[in-house]
Parts: C-alpha cells; structure tokens; sequence
C-alpha cells in the first residue's frame, strides 16, 4: 500500500478488449468500477464467457466496498454475478444499467439477496473516503455514464464507453457541462475509452444511419430482415419509428431481442407504439411489405436467430426470396468469415443483403480522435490513462493526445492489467504487480478449469472411442469381455445398446484373429480400429478417434 | 457425356477463396485449369494446406490432356505437384509461372519427370481439340494471364485473377486489345474473377501505393521494416527503388521472401540495382536510416519472419524503439486478430506502424466492378460465369452484370464446385455433378485423413494419457502391469523412462487403495486420474487429458 495515495489496478480491458473492470484502492478502501465478460473466440470450445481472475478480489475482500457501474453493456456488467458470489458489496448504477444487470442475477439467484442501488446521473454516492457521481455520456446503448470519483488525492474521472453524440435519438447528449465544470476545479486523472482512438475525426451521431435505413425501407416491397446488436438502443427505437413510418410492423426473433426490447420498454428507453409488435405467428400470415422482422444474431453465432432464419433452423420463419435482410451492424474481429458464410447464405435464398460496406447502416458506439479530444478538452486532467483497447488502440490514443498538448507527454500513463498505479496530486507510478488472468465459465456448469477446456477442444468434434481388450500372451485368449470408454461421443448412458453393439464388434475381431495376430497387439489394435472404424462410420457417419489399448494378463 | 458440348466442371475456387482448380471437357479429352491449394484456419490444427479432391482426376485420368495454368499465386499453382503424382500430363504456363512452379515442384521431387512447357503470352497450344492462348492481364503478381480456349462449341476466356491497371510497376498492361479481338470474334463463355465483385468503381493501380510509402520514407530517420505479401512483384519493386532512391540498402528476411525474389530476379521481374541487398548480419551493422528490412509474414504468421522480428524470435534482428514498421497489405479475413496482436507488439516496442487503415500502402490484386465491366466489354461473351469467391461476391458479380446490359440476364450462371456445365451455341445448363472435396495436407507427411486432423484437434493442446489396469473383481488383485497409451502428449518411444514412473503411479495407487477401493471401478479409476495428473503436472507442467480404463478379468 502506498501510503497516501490513490492506487488503480485495471483488472481487465486494457491490452484487449472487453472483460472491463478496474479496483480503485486508498489507504484500506477500494471500490470496483465495472465488471465485465470478455467473449472467447472458437478456440476455446464450450467456453461461453471469460470474466477476470478474481485472485485480486480474493486478496482485498475485507477491502472492497462498492461495485460501480458505468453502463450495462455485457464487457461492463456481465462478470457481475460472479463476483457478487465473492464479495456480498453494494453495486451503484443507473436505474436502466441495473434492469439490465437485473436478469443476470435473476440466472445466478441473486437478486433476492444483491444490494442494488440506483443512482440518476447527477447523483452522487459516498463509499469511504471516495466520493462518485454518474455524469451522462452518449453511446450505443442509453442510460451509460462516465464516473467522476472524488479521492483524497483529487479527482479521477471514468469515461466508462463514450462518443459525442450531439443528436441522440433516445435520451439527452452527454453531460460536457458537468465535465467542464470538474475540468475547471480541477482533475488529476481522466481514465478514457481507447476503443476507436485509431479513427481520425468524429464518430457519427446514432442518428447518422437513418437516411440510408430509410432509403432501404422506401424502396423495398419485400419482407424487410433487420439484424442489429440488441443492445444497440438507438438503432432498436430508429427501426420502431421507421416501421410505423412505412407502415410495417416489427417482429422481434431470438432471446437477448426479446428480452433488451422488454426491459427497454419498460424503463422508457424505447418508444413502441401500441399494436407495433407481432408474433412470429401473425408475422407468417402478414403480407411482405407489412412486416419487419427485427433479429438477434448480427455476428452470425450459429445458434442466433438470424443465422436460423438464414439456414431453415428457424422454427417459423426463414429467408425467402425477395427479402432486405439489412446487417445493421459491424463486423467483431474473428467473425467475418461466419458472417460471410451469413450473407452468402441470405444470397443463396434470393435475398438481398445490405451491410455497413455497402450503406451507411451502422455507426460506432465509441468516440473517435476529436471524441477524444472533446473528452480531453473539458476534463483537462493532470493524468491521462488510455484504458478500453489493445494496446495498439491505448498507444495511438495516447499519440494523440500528445499531439493535442493538453497533457503533459510525460503524463500519459499506459499500463497494463494488474500493474498498480500509485498517484498523487504530482506523480503517477507503477508500483506492483496484482494477479490478474481470465476465468473460463460454462453458463451450464459455472467455471470450467483450463484443463477441462482442452478437453473439450479434445473432444470438440467427435471424441474419442477407448476400445481396451486383455489378452493371455501365451494362449492368445481374451481374459475378459472387452471395455468401451468413450468420450465426447456418445452419452454412454443413453446408448448402452449401442455400446453392446461395439463391444461385439471388437471381440469378433479378436476371435476372427489368427493366433498369430492375437498375440502380436500391433496388428490386433489396427484390427479392431479398423472394424470399430468402419462400423462406427456406417452407422452414424462420424469418425472419433479411436485408441485401441491391449493389456495382457 | 453431353453429346456436342463442352463441360465446365469447377473443381474448387468457387463458392469459396482459393483452392482453385477447374476442368474443361470436351467429348473425350480434358483440360485442368490451374491446380491450387487453400489455406485453412485455425481449426484443422496441423494441416498446412488444403487442395481439391482428386474424386474427378482419377475417374477421368485417361481423358486429361493437360494443365494449364494461368499465374503462379499459390491458390493456383500449389496442388500442381499433388496432382503430377496422380496424373502424368504436360504441364503448360508463362515461364515466371513455371518458375515458381519448379521450387513446389523441386520439393516433391518431381522436376526431372514433370513435363513442363513454357509459354509467351501470344502464343497458343493446342490439345486435342482444344486450342490455348496466354493474354496477358494485370495482376499484384507479374507474368500472369488470361486463358482464351478455343474448342468446337466456341472460345471460352478464363480470366485468371485480373485487374485493369492502366500503370502497373513491372511488365505491361492487360492485353485489352487481344481480348477485344476474341470479342469481335464472338466469345462463347467468360470464366470471370469475382473477388472484388463488391467494390464499386476500378481497382488501384500498383503504382497507386508510392506516394504513401514515399511520404514515409521521406519522413523516416529510423529503420524502416516492410511487410508484404512476398509474390506481390510490384509491391516489391517500388520498395527496392524507394530504397535507392533514400540511399537505403535492403535485407530480405524469411524463406519465402528470399525465394520469391531470387526467383523474380532471374526471370527479370524485378530490377535490382547491384550491392542493393545485404545480409542481416551486414543490416546490424549499419545505421538506420540506411537500411530497409523487408520481411514475409504480412498475415502475423506466428513462425513468420515480421512475427518473429516483433516477438524476439528473430535470431538476429528485432523491432525497436524508434522503428517504422510498414504492413503494405490486406488482412485476409480471419487473421485480423493475430495482425492486431502484432501491431500491438510493434508498439509496444516502441515502433510506430503504419498499415492499410492509416496509409495507402495497399492495393488489391483483383479488379473491382469497373473492371469487370471493361473485361465484360471487351470480351462481349453470350455466357458469363463469376468463378473465384463465395456466393457473395459470385452473387454481386452477376448482378452487377445484369445492370450493365451486356450479357443476358439468364445466360449468367452461378455454379457450385462439381456442377458439370455443359454448353453449347445456344444453352448453357447444369446437366451433372462430379465429386469435389478438400484433401487436408501436412507438408511432412503427405495427405491426412480427415480423422487424423480431427486426432490432432483433439492432441492439439496437451493430448491424452489413457492408464489401463486389470483387475480381478473378486480379489481386487492387478492381474498384469498397468498399461500406458498415450497421444499428442510426449513421444511414447523417446520417453520410456517417463512411461515407466507413470506406470509406477498407477500401480501404487492401485497397491495403496483399498479392497472395496479396488472393486469400485469409479473409486479407482478417480485416484488413479488424480495421481497421474498431479504427477504430470508437476513433472512437466502439462495437463493431458487422463481416461483411465479398468478391465475385470
């Protein structure tokens, strides 16, 4: 601990993108702002989220005071629960921020025994000698606030995910005047979002993709198929107002649309006119140009409604021939290619396909190099630390602001998770090392150790087949029935017939075996492998690894 | 056999990005139109690449006349060897192509038997009744070319991989005039590049990339680094002539760069000036602002040369503080998460980078809708047929096609790999499909079953330790030594001592347990697991999976 003063150790979120979350610690009290899940991507198979190492958590438990939210995006809250079953601590949001946390605890049982507090931006909190206040800023989803965090040592500012939008469609734009006026009683430390720092000029406003919506929704007499992030509250309430527009209707398809359009609605983030909303039901006995069908999925997850709707598993709809289908949103890293399997799939079935290369339907949540500046501008803190980015991203962001001379060079700190940044109203330095690290979660199970997640990745295809046969060396018999141990392949349990079946494939092998063969366990192995092989293949087209083991006895 | 038609069967590259590969059929005598490979994504772990299955050449083995080849890019010239090992036919292509051919060719083993006939744009060869022209056409490679096959049903033009550049850095422009001259001919079929079918207006000359790269190299008073994609002939020419022109020397780094520039170098595609290049021993000894490293690994292939430099893997020369490094290329889809990590490994050391996002230091190879437009133009075929993409871009290929009006809208035909297209004067239709595949290749070892890359997903992490024991049910007794199999996990030959300790854990574990222990599968095949993987573990810090098997004899 260093003594008297303001200690930050991001535990994710910097050095890559998503799993937000940071400790903020003077003298024996932290609070946490944010706690978020990363995404894996598929080399991680049967892996749904990551959430930081909680080892960090562990070590100051009698410290921690307070959770902090800045917004309710998933990479802010969605480690939230798990670290609820750590540490029993009040968790301070906005009403909307909370409702969207709300099911999460739902799911883990803990919304009876969580401390949730809402806060209105304006408002301010006291946890020990830190003082925080929520300030509004614009992003792709509403009700998101930048933290202003009053400490012993001054005052640090959290950007949380921010743009300047100065034309929202829901809600007000965000809150300068109040950075301003923390800007002019002075701040030590701006914490800023580092996610589009390589992208030169503004972001643009929410409302910047309506002209190119419109212009699709005017020109198209076919069924018109909207994918967007369903979070995205601005895009969600510009496809409501379009459809009354142009007379359609919306039908909402997959689980996270359904539930964010719920939970929108009902704490005023969204403006759905009454009778707006169909059934997929009603939305099949609609004509073409009376329905929008509104889908979760703009990443092509496999299991996604749009990708259903794309590839017949829909239960009661599917692209057709003649349909818009419009990808209102951009392309995560990792994806393109699931998405160009999408789009070719959308092709395949006579639809058109528009998407953010071809028209201006998507627009980004974060702000750009002026976003930043603005951001820069009115905060004008002793200390700048670039968070939210791969390091490239925190880099550029900090050439940049080095370029704008508001800061001092030597005063853009860029650390990485787990260093501990020591401040006071004259030095920043990194002090320590924490322990920080991911956490696989199987949303089935909870957490899942490294070792099982290899497993899988073993396993991930179709498993392994264990055929094991014990053999007198001398007369060549078989001691015992053969065992079959599988994984990965089939649930042993449900097919017992099925295992039966192989046991007796691998002893007509043996017994079909010369004397010879039997005792020479290369060429009895193969043998069985072979027929196992050639059996499995027959019967359910699928090829496990197959490992036969002889033990003589 | 379709009566008095010629047949175009796609044997790969349609529907998907590489592996390209088509034949032509006339009665009884076929033609194979480039052989290429595919490169696979991180999800067949240990296959290097991927070429077409040969279903179809070996059924019409007796009928295949020729290969011809239309540029030397690695998704059109990389199944060539696999495909002499099958078929011992002649072998026909620009001399540069063949020039690249050769090293592949070199590697199998295969240069003293492989007929191979060099041909000059202009020229023609004739195989049975078919008749082959080379015509010459733009490209990010030099000495490639359109093919124009005249059979009895009509010419058909195979465009190769093309784009129009009116400017290009090395060789001349695409032979428009010849093309035209098909045209007024009349041209049954164009077999078109549809890569850039997506992307409106007329592709970048290669020349276009100079001013950005001249602005850097002017700018520079570091080490310039340069990655590119190292078959990317003009792309290499304007770094050696910048480097003269800066009074920079040059050193390649990394196998492919070597090679490709050696080759180029003796087949006059590149000029470069004498004492131009240097070793890297020479480049460390130099200032730096007089040197230029020019590495292969534009993609962040982790065993490539840019990787290594900006990981320390490089045995004499690494990314530092104060160096520029260039990525003068595209992200192919699916690798943006590793450039990404290398970018931010380059900052980290304190380079700046610049690549296609910030800078034009990148064009594309392949022409866009304009393009297409003035090769559709010239060529005025009664059939067009988009080859070379995913659905996608075959899809916008053809619409953008039907807007210009020249082909009928009906006689521009999507197919599939497989299909058998037989034409004539008058129809072209979809009469048959051929079996098409992917053939995974592991360059050590030759063609791997899809069982194996599936064996080697599941070894690809920490792999499998499978301990046997026989027990006998009534006494509990081990009835032999415990048995060890294991995969991916260490090499059972090189490491017997260390079998042996494992075999020892078993049998004390089973020696230690008790009776009812022993007779309870579960119990056993637990403390068991659990010894072996904490031993493991210990010993070699890895966590294969571990499946123990009892038997009961």
């Amino acid at each position: 601990m260093a003594e008297g003063k303001l200690e930050i150790i991001p535990l994710g979120g910097v050095g890559h993108f998503g799993m937000n979350m940071m400790a903020l610690r003077y003298q024996n009290v932290a609070i946490i702002i944010d706690a978020g899940m990363g995404f894996p991507n598929e080399d991680l198979p049967g892996v749904d989220i990551i959430i930081p190492d909680f080892t960090f958590i562990d070590e100051y438990r009698d410290e921690i005071a307070a959770i902090v939210l800045t917004h309710g995006h998933e990479d802010h809250i969605g480690a939230v629960p798990f670290l609820l079953k750590e540490i029993d601590v009040p968790v301070y949001g906005t009403h909307f921020t909370l409702a969207l946390l709300e099911n999460k605890l739902l799911e883990h049982k803990l919304s009876d025994t969580a401390q949730i507090h809402a806060v209105e931006t304006g408002e301010k909190i006291t946890v020990g000698e830190f003082e925080v206040e929520w300030i509004h800023v614009s992003h792709s989803l509403t009700s998101c606030a930048a933290l202003a965090i009053t400490t012993p040592v001054g005052v640090v500012i959290h950007s949380g995910d921010f743009k300047v939008d100065d034309t929202p469609v829901v809600g007000p734009t965000i809150d300068l005047k109040r950075l301003t006026e923390y800007g002019d009683q002075g701040v030590l430390a701006l914490l800023a979002d580092s996610t589009n720092a390589e992208r030169p000029g503004r972001t643009l406003s929410e409302r910047a993709v309506i002209p190119a919506l419109e212009k699709i929704f005017d020109e198209t007499y076919g069924r018109i198929i909207v994918s967007c992030f369903t979070s995205s509250i601005h895009r969600l309430q510009i496809i409501f107002d379009l459809a009354q527009e142009f007379n359609r209707q919306v039908c909402l398809l997959g689980r996270s649309m359904l539930r964010n359009v719920e939970v929108a609605d009902s704490y005023r983030q969204l403006d759905i006119a009454d009778g707006l909303l169909v059934s997929p039901a009603q939305a099949r006995q609609m004509h073409d140009d009376e329905i929008i069908l509104l889908a979760a999925g703009c990443q092509a997850d496999p299991m996604s409604a749009m990708m259903r709707l794309a590839t017949d598993q829909h239960k009661n709809l599917s692209v057709e021939e003649g349909d818009m289908v419009v990808l209102s949103a951009r392309n995560i890293p990792g994806n393109d290619l699931a998405i160009s399997r999408l789009i070719s799939h959308c092709y395949k079935r006579g639809a058109q396909v528009v998407d953010s290369s071809t028209a201006r339907v998507h627009c980004s949540g974060h702000g750009s190099q002026e976003d930043l500046q603005i951001l820069i501008e009115a905060v004008r803190p002793k200390f700048l630390i670039p968070i939210h980015g791969e390091y490239r991203q925190l880099y550029r962001h900090k050439e940049w602001a080095v370029g704008l001379g508001i800061v001092e060079k030597n005063n853009i700190v860029i650390f990485e998770n787990g260093d501990v940044l020591a401040l006071d109203e004259r030095s920043a330095e990194i002090i320590a090392k924490e322990a920080v690290g991911r956490t696989f979660i199987d949303q089935s199970y909870g957490e899942v150790e490294d070792i099982v997640v290899r497993d899988r990745k073993h396993l991930s295809y179709d498993g392994i087949v264990v055929p094991v046969v014990a053999i007198n060396p001398t007369s060549g018999e078989m001691e015992s029935e053969p065992e079959i141990v599988t994984r990965g392949f089939i649930v042993e349990e449900a097919e017992t017939d099925f295992l039966e079946e192989l046991k007796e494939i691998v002893e007509n092998t043996v017994n079909e075996a010369s004397h010879e063969e039997r005792i020479d366990h290369s060429v009895i192995k193969e043998k069985t492998r072979l027929a196992l092989k050639r059996f499995i293949q027959k019967r359910t087209g699928r090829r496990p690894m197959i490992l036969p083991v002889v033990v003589e006895v």
